[in-house]
């Protein structure tokens, strides 16, 4: 069992929990023997809901935690003061190496702040980068920065196309995947004071495939792998991608209701829409890593159902058996 | 003949001029009588396009200009250089005061800049925003700035809204427009240095209804009537706009096509569809208005038809008639 990839759970994290949490481990370990999961939070509650479904009791451990951080709390008090929350005590699993990796559908600040300050950073990572996954027209694309910390440094964005280009290569097994600057034109010169003089890092950077600035309006057709920005910056693409398809698709609904032809079209072409949408979700790709850490932590939405917590699981055994932080190790060292 | 709205457009900017262009004028003219049009460009092209249109005569000049400005040229170069361009001739135009507008489908540098150097600033307007009205769930709102100068001041935002503001209220009848400013979460401590300085600004200026902090997400949904925020973050809002639903348009066409099923649905609710896409499209709101300048200046869509000039053209009627830079002077004034 020396092999297995340990993944601590946060059981109480999000709107569904504890039910999707603990469905989407029982699902993640039925569908891979190499992971165990640790879900942590309230074990009685847990114990509860484990009741429900047939798993091999090798692959899963409860841990005790009382306590539980709301998404309202402010994280770095939160994570100081809650010694005994499930958010804690699965970060220290993590710190002390008794689990590979954090899974979290809980308070992004706190998920953030833990990060840092229990886990701790790689040495030479100057700021860790939250990193989701995006949907594009032909796949999937990952942007970095979306954290909490603004106002990143030229280095910093040369740090997060290096350990981007790794996890896209390594975990999503994009070959040689293509780097992009996100910019307000594709011209060299575009762009404000960060993004002039990050430019010519990437394109001297040999770790990396530097495509050039792309433009926000090129991100959904899929003009990179690897998209680099600040958190600011990232944040608003992520965020309008999001407000953008849920928008359309309502807006598209309702036009199907609005008369009796449409209702009926609208019945036929169901199947084939739900197809198409689904591909187009961000909620279908599993959380969002947070990179450069002494281990992997995982964010995943607050809505997460028990799929995206089984394809966030699932995902850290790519990451474990590919070795992801000795990379990040090498090419950070390789850079000081 | 005195009270009318005189408006200069570049009949050989975008991709589809002189054709659209000079359709679009030709409705503006036969749409209403208060308005006059001087396509600026080369006469013998103009007149042979006219040809095609029947129109009042009186509402319709040509004004001869040899040269053009291509999309790719350096702008602050062109504008100095090319003296006999369309674009430069009708800045003149709106300079010497016998044009009150300018619309333009042409290069987005030179339009900024020559806005700026030949057509100049209000005195006490620091930057003139370029100012898209973008869809939302509900109606528009006017997005500021979304121009080529990047990492503006708070001082500036102050200003992007109170301008913002005025034309949302006098052009497009929003009564007491809500403003909103773009950031990465709705409390007010969130964000970069420029939103945080930003934000008390906003809150104790009397003169704007400011409803706080505005999430990307929340755009697409109407959030707020104006959306203030600097030139970088704005340029991703728009561009994510456009990128996102140009690409879920299209996976929802693939998707109607993928069966013989969905085939015919997609047949039955093409004509409700069309009309739902058509009011969540960029192209359906007229042009951009640079603010803050002597005279109005509208930037439309390279890829602009006869449809969105004859919307920008009759939006400078608004302009005209409520005083708009009257107001924006007051305003200003009031604030030194």
């Amino acid at each position: 069992m020396e092999n297995m990839v340990n993944v601590a759970v946060d059981a109480m994290g999000g709107d569904n929990a504890p039910f999707e949490i603990v469905k989407g481990a029982v699902e993640a370990v039925n569908e891979d023997k190499r992971v165990r999961v640790f879900l942590v939070g309230r074990e009685p509650v847990i114990r509860e809901e484990l009741k429900k479904y047939t798993y091999n009791e090798e692959q899963m451990e409860v841990v005790h935690a009382e306590e539980m951080i709301e998404t309202g709390e402010p994280p770095v008090m939160a994570i100081r003061k809650k010694k005994d929350s499930s958010i804690v005590k699965a970060m220290y699993l993590v710190k002390e190496g008794q689990c590979d990796a954090f899974v979290s559908a809980g308070s992004t600040g706190a998920v953030l702040v833990g990060g840092q300050v229990i886990v701790g950073r790689i040495k030479g990572v100057e700021r860790p980068p939250l990193a989701p996954i995006i949907p594009n027209a032909g796949g999937v694309s990952l942007l970095l920065d979306c954290g909490a910390n603004v106002d990143a440094r030229p280095s910093q964005l040369l740090q997060f196309a290096k350990m981007g280009s790794i996890y896209m290569e390594s975990v999503l097994g994009v070959k040689n995947p293509r780097v992009g600057l996100v910019n307000i034109g594709v011209e060299e010169e575009k762009g404000n004071a960060l993004t002039k003089e990050t430019y010519p890092l990437l394109l001297n950077c040999p770790e990396i495939n530097f495509v050039g600035n792309v433009e926000a309006r090129d991100i959904p057709a899929g003009a990179a792998d690897v998209l680099v920005c600040e958190a600011f910056a990232g944040n608003i693409v992520l965020k309008m991608l999001e407000g953008v398809s849920s928008v359309l698709v309502k807006k598209i609904r309702d036009g199907m209701m609005s008369s009796l032809r449409s209702k009926i079209g609208g019945f036929l072409v169901k199947p084939a829409l739900k197809q198409t949408l689904k591909a187009f979700s961000t909620e279908e790709y599993g959380g969002a890593p947070l990179l450069g850490l002494n281990g992997l932590v995982v964010k995943t939405h607050g809505s997460s159902n028990a799929i995206e917590i089984r394809h966030s699981i699932l995902q850290c055994i790519a990451f474990k058996e590919q070795n992801i932080n000795e990379k990040i190790k090498e090419q950070i060292v390789l850079e000081d």
